[in-house]
């Protein structure tokens, strides 16, 4: 005969599915031997079988109740409805997956008038078993009968007004007499008839009750915000009730086995003396930290510790447990594994690997890769926020918490960071000029732009963070102020930014700072050992590939050769290359780039210290170079000696109308082949600098926007030439390659895979062109997109294997088809998150690219994919 | 033993590669019976051989040579070197493919001083001797000796300055006498040797002389040019020298069989009376109409003309012709097929198909299908070409030519259109509101935007005469003026734009009309009843569907429902429509639209009288809608009654980095459905009362710009439930179906073509977006990709068949495996170009559609491809 009904004793973890998390956990406890208030679990098959049924509780399992009913009696020496010695059960859900708060509780079961008068042995008993009657009428009413709470809480509050009381613990014996005949009373007239005093009647309508709560309204919304199947059903765990609020010398708590917060392996939690478990959770009254436990209570405390420590080397996990004293005796109630934050979630798994509780594959495999970047970032104060309302929303682009004032142009950013003012800049968009103010900014929020907009891509690279996209912001920059929904905020006042929400705060905010850690450095050493793929980070300065190689970077994948022009003595050097009238004028400001450039790639390559080091050349189109001010616009006119009109007008010619598929990228240096000559020259004349003081150099030449083999054969002669005549006994072990990015390209792969060392896929570029989105404009049209069900994922973030991962499908196959050899990466935004990482390691690409905050992230999510196939 | 020489009766017109072009008639004729001066040919082989065996005329060779004179001695009953009958010869070169005035020819071959005095009968025989012989001794030192003609020019032009005179033809026989003998000694100078008087050495020293000339500098320079194989080598043809300068019933001339400018069956041609070939070419005397031979010389004429029929009867094509008459008596000097403009190509094969002289398969093959659009526009008048130099020069975007006023606004073209004033719209770019302008101009001029920029693709659908990209263009438009090369031009200024080169003159030019003729039409017959391809037009409006009609299309393939709001009231229903703030006010615009559209497609059912009307839902994004100058902004606001603020903040909120991939195609409709429902709305109602009017209705409703089948299924049903509203009975033969130009769709063809019921190849986007080549930006590059030759062609006109090509034949092999009955066409610009048309054909695709003016170009390629697979 099929069992609906398990002992607490009969149960084990593992039966999760049948028993619930709650009934398995605690019948994995009952065994291990802990302090377990007996009772039992009537399984989730019931449930669905009370539904199947048309919500009738058959015979079979009544009475496989009523047996376990009599096995509780045995254990405990307690019978239900019995005067002398009665047996007091709670009812409750517990379902295979956690829906906390969703579904019904009945507390008390079991109580009736004999019992109550019989167990009032003095007054503090009476007050308490009255007490907790009349709320064992109350729930019955709500939970079983569902007649609200309502009209009972209304008659309590018009009672205590009446006696002149503020609070329930200034009620009287006698009050809760008074109260229990009322709730009767009012029992009656709702329900239409008597409050049951049958025990076991009440048993078996509390039991169904808890069922069918599980299709109450809250609970099916649940599931489906969640993606949890209907068809689960809930278990019932009948348990005898012991109390935290039965005396002095009682309590409850909930406490988790280390801090869930930041994950010292210390007891972290919360207790109320005198109090049952639903005080704790009410908030009305402020419970005290576990710490006091420790000095008040040493033994309870040691007891508790003791057990902590032992649920978590059988679960092999954080334990999050409930617990109550009662008259000084402890009980377990609850154990499950405890939600933390992404910083404790790293050090916790860290730890128990060094503990030997956990194999170095379990504990990479619990981490989660995309919550990674998150211990880099800084974030607000939890209880902070949690009594903080956004003014406004916006995407969350790069993580992290700042607070600071708000700033419309570089020279206030620039003036309030002299200041030692934190700053956040706020900006319709940002463009590459931008980059100075971005870097004196501690934040950035755009009214425009995505989540791999320029804004976005920047500040992650930048480690800064930033909101995108935040639509709802008016930007009056020359009157010096933003507005939104109304609000005004004038230059200088104070915005708080969560990137990792995307939520806008009023005022400033306290933020906790979070750093390198040792467990983050475990982390990636571990995953290092696991993982298959190479990877590397985009850092574009010797600064930047700083940060990266101290993050686990293996090599540089993507170094935007042109981000090194962005500072303002040398962004006026390039503007004169651009502007040049002649070809004598161009090598002129050619020249000058040379050494700028050179010099960055020495201090580059001295970073990268023997790794790789892939260059991409001159990428964006010119006119993101140009002067964009009155005032810029004459000091160039000024400084290059020609009038501000003809500044003006090579503006203009240079203005385009879709500048993504514009004059950039290859086609630069097709049309000016010179840029590209002086870029190789700095490349090869650092590199040869660089490795003539002991420093290999692994330079990778990487051409970008490449469509057809003819232009990789033009550009890749030119390229050929220089190095021919700087590197002339072939010093320097270089590899040259192109950017997957255009579609075209995929279709040419077997060509170009013949002239190349190595494809880079540069998945934002080749995103944006597969699905005709423009990356920036896309917010406009996008969230239908969400809402309706359209896109179920920003393929900006994660790849969209079914069209831009079939076009690189493509493209492998092809050129694994014509060179064996050739070395096959992404250097998109992609490379950095995990569910992309999964696709690219099936792909059997050789390594990704990343921004250096994510690259330990992309370690991880590489291990996580090897472990999984073993 | 192998044939070096050939006379003239053992050749045949076949043996072009061996005899040369020149050498192979020659043959022909003679074999027709056709008086040809007798000669003989020095095959091609032979000049081969003189190469390869180091410049040396082997013996084997000479022989045959000699053999072949002694058999012209005996036909001619002239001898090479007698006094009483000397054979004088030409010597020309002929190679297999024709390069006009790039090798040597030498004349008056076989005169020495001994022959020269016997010849001597008179004054006037002495004097036409003498200038035979000193031009022999100039041309010989020239071509064989490479000593140039200076020194002799020279100091004939000194000696006719000492006699006073100023022409050639003032001088007198003892002039004559006294050039050859100075001639004779400034050779003997120059060559350090005498002038050779055996005629049997000059003739082998000039055929040698004109095999080398195959390798001179100018004729290698043409054939890199023009891809001519260097291995052909030249034949010479070595003929007896008939006299058109000898006495004056002697005449020269160049004649055609019809007329090369118009088509028109009668001879055509110039000649000279007293006067060598090379005199009509120099120009020095102005040739005279052959009309005039008819009146003056009706015999000679006569018998031309006889030869013309009877060449051209043999060719059967039309023939070009030298002719010379020597002392009254005609002979024929070359014949070849003439070269002729697209409007007389297209009139002769017409012609010669109705004579019956070639088949109909014949008539067709011999056009080009490029050229056919060529005939559909108006064109400058030759010789007023000939003699003016352009301004500048940007792309023939829309060929035709047009002078007009130059204007800069709507307003003021109007203002000249209303006073029956021709202007030309010139503009930075042309935006959809220029609309209006473009139809009130005559031509339109750019700076700039490429072939497929919005001003060429809108110019051709037209029919008028576009440049565009005429980078050289400064536009001032608020000064009212432009300026190009330093010249400026004020507003009213008259230019002239070649739309066929892209050439722009200053001033007025004759222009020739040419308008739609019974030969078209006839072609266009014609073609169909060859084409498997389905040829339809891209139209927006019922007036230019009219004319898509006419050149024979098939149906409708691309109607750009957006273009039907470009009109001054229609524009100011979809700007409230955009601005509207509340979903009432936008159902408000929409209705107001909604009559407008039901109307615009009524008429356009009715042109189409049973025809498939494709029409594709708004494409375009939003803000090219809104309104762009000052004045327009605050009319729309006080239409709208909204502020002048509130509707820059809209335009504002509307701009785009890249709109080409932004808020655009079915994005609009999936964020604004009201849209998609008002356009499906018009649709079928006018459908259902233009079917109860009895005129069957045929649309093809197609959805631009899909990227994902969640798109389709959105939109698809919300088609759907709009037309099960209107037509309930079913009543309308629609079909659904969607382009495909985003290359995801190509990976997504499988899931895609389940769903609809036809595919539209949108080839411009899908060319832009796979190359992520903006077309209205490559402009700045695309000129150093073609001199570069990186791009062979443009991939805008020819459709890229590695790339492009290769992604529709995934699109194409996913669509046939899923949906056996779907209808495949294309509708981009492509779909005219006829190099794309074979490639599409051979894709097995159902149609094409391109703009009306290139219908009868594209039904000729499509008869074409399937005529060349028999």
């Amino acid at each position: 005969m099929e069992k609906y009904v398990y002992l607490f004793d009969e149960g084990n973890k593992d039966l999760r599915e049948l028993l619930g998390g709650k009934g398995a956990n605690l019948a994995e406890m009952t065994n291990m031997g802990l302090p377990v208030p007996y009772g039992l679990t009537v399984t989730t098959e019931a449930c669905r079988l009370y539904f199947k049924e048309n919500q009738c509780l058959n015979e079979n399992i009544q009475k496989q109740i009523l047996k376990g009913i009599k096995k509780i009696e045995e254990k405990t020496g307690k019978v239900l409805g019995d005067a002398e010695s009665p047996l007091l059960l709670s009812v409750r859900s517990g379902s295979p997956i956690s829906m906390p708060g969703m579904m019904d509780t009945i507390l008390n079961l079991g109580l009736n008038d004999k019992i109550a008068t019989a167990l009032s042995n003095d007054e503090a008993s009476r007050r308490f078993i009255y007490d907790s009657y009349r709320r064992l009428i109350m729930m019955f009413a709500d939970v079983v009968k569902g007649k609200g709470k309502e009209e009972f809480e209304d008659y309590l509050t018009k009672y205590k007004e009446k006696k002149g009381v503020s609070s329930d613990l200034d009620l009287t014996a006698l009050d809760m007499v008074q109260l229990t005949e009322a709730f009767k009373k009012i029992y009656r007239k709702l329900v239409r008839e008597n409050f049951p005093d049958e025990p076991l009647l009440q048993l078996m309508q509390a039991i169904t009750a808890v069922f069918r709560s599980w299709n109450n309204n809250r609970a099916i919304v649940y599931r489906q915000m969640n993606n949890i199947s209907d068809s689960l059903g809930t278990a019932v765990n009948v348990q005898e009730m012991v109390y935290g609020n039965l005396s002095e010398s009682s309590l409850t708590g909930v406490v988790f086995s280390r801090n869930p917060a930041n994950g010292e392996d210390r007891l972290y939690g919360e207790f109320l003396i005198k109090a049952q478990g639903e005080d704790i959770v009410s908030g009305v009254r402020t419970p005290i930290s576990i710490d006091r436990l420790e000095a008040e209570r040493p033994k309870i405390y040691e007891e508790l510790k003791g057990y902590s420590k032992l649920l978590e080397r059988h679960y092999k996990d954080m334990q999050d447990m409930e617990f109550t004293v009662e008259d000084g005796k402890l009980y377990m109630l609850q154990t499950r594994c405890g939600k933390r934050t992404p910083a404790a979630a790293l050090k916790i798994a860290m730890d128990m690997v060094s503990e030997g509780l956990i194999t170095d594959k379990a504990g990479l495999m619990r981490l989660n890769p995309d919550d990674i970047s998150a211990t880099l970032h800084k974030s607000f104060d939890e209880k902070e926020l949690s009594h903080k309302k956004p003014i406004t929303r916006g995407l969350p682009a790069s993580p992290g918490a700042v607070s600071g004032q708000i700033c419309f142009s570089l020279e206030k950013v620039k003036e309030k960071y002299n200041k030692n003012i934190s700053v956040i800049l706020v900006r319709e968009e940002t463009s590459p000029e931008d980059i100075e103010a971005m870097k004196y900014a501690s934040g950035i929020l755009t009214v425009r732009g995505g989540m791999t907009s320029h804004a976005a891509v920047v500040a992650r690279g930048l480690g800064k963070c930033c909101i995108s996209g935040c639509g709802d912001i008016f930007v009056d920059a020359l009157g010096g102020k933003m507005t939104v929904h109304g609000m005004s905020f004038q230059e200088g006042s104070y915005l708080s930014l969560d990137g990792s929400t995307g939520n806008v705060y009023e005022g400033e905010m306290a933020v906790c700072d979070i750093s390198l850690s040792s467990e983050l450095l475990k982390m990636i050493e571990l995953a290092k050992k696991y993982k298959r793929l190479g990877v590397r980070a985009n850092a574009d300065l010797a600064s930047d590939a700083k940060v990266a190689f101290e993050f686990g970077a293996e090599g540089i994948g993507l170094c935007r050769s042109e981000h090194m022009f962005f500072e303002k003595n040398k962004i006026f050097a390039i503007r004169k290359m651009i502007l040049s009238m002649t070809d004598k004028e161009r090598d002129e400001a050619l020249s000058v780039l040379l050494g700028m450039q050179m010099k960055d790639f020495e201090e580059l390559f001295k970073v990268a210290d023997g790794s790789v080091v892939t260059i991409r050349y001159l990428d964006p189109p010119l006119h993101e170079f140009l002067p964009k001010t009155e005032e810029e616009v004459r000091d160039l006119a000024h400084g290059l000696k020609v009038s501000v009109d003809e500044v003006y007008k090579k503006i203009d010619s240079l203005k385009e109308f879709n500048p993504m598929m514009g004059f950039r990228g290859c086609r630069l240096s097709i049309v000016y082949p010179e840029i590209m000559v002086m870029q190789t020259t700095a490349i090869f004349k650092a590199a040869m600098r660089v490795q003539r003081h002991g420093i290999k150099v692994r330079p990778e030449i990487m051409i970008p926007l490449i469509g057809d083999v003819n232009e990789l054969d033009y550009l890749k002669k030119i390229i050929l030439d220089v190095i021919s005549q700087i590197d002339k006994h072939g010093e320097i072990n270089y590899k040259i390659g192109t950017m997957i990015e255009v579609p075209r390209s995929v279709t040419q792969a077997s060509q170009l895979a013949k002239k190349v060392d190595f494809f880079s896929f540069g998945t934002n570029d080749l995103t944006q062109m597969t699905f005709g989105f423009s990356r920036d404009d896309a917010a406009t049209f996008i969230d239908d997109y969400y809402q309706k069900g359209i896109l179920k994922f920003d393929p900006f973030k994660t790849i969209d294997k079914e069209g831009v991962g079939k076009l690189m499908m493509v493209a492998l196959k092809l050129a694994r088809e014509s060179n064996d050899n050739i070395e096959l990466g992404v250097c998109g935004e992609h490379g950095g998150d995990s569910e992309s990482i999964k696709f690219f390691d099936k792909l059997g690409l050789d390594y990704v690219s990343c921004s250096s905050y994510r690259v330990p992230s992309a370690i991880l999510a590489a291990a996580q994919v090897e472990i999984a196939k073993n």
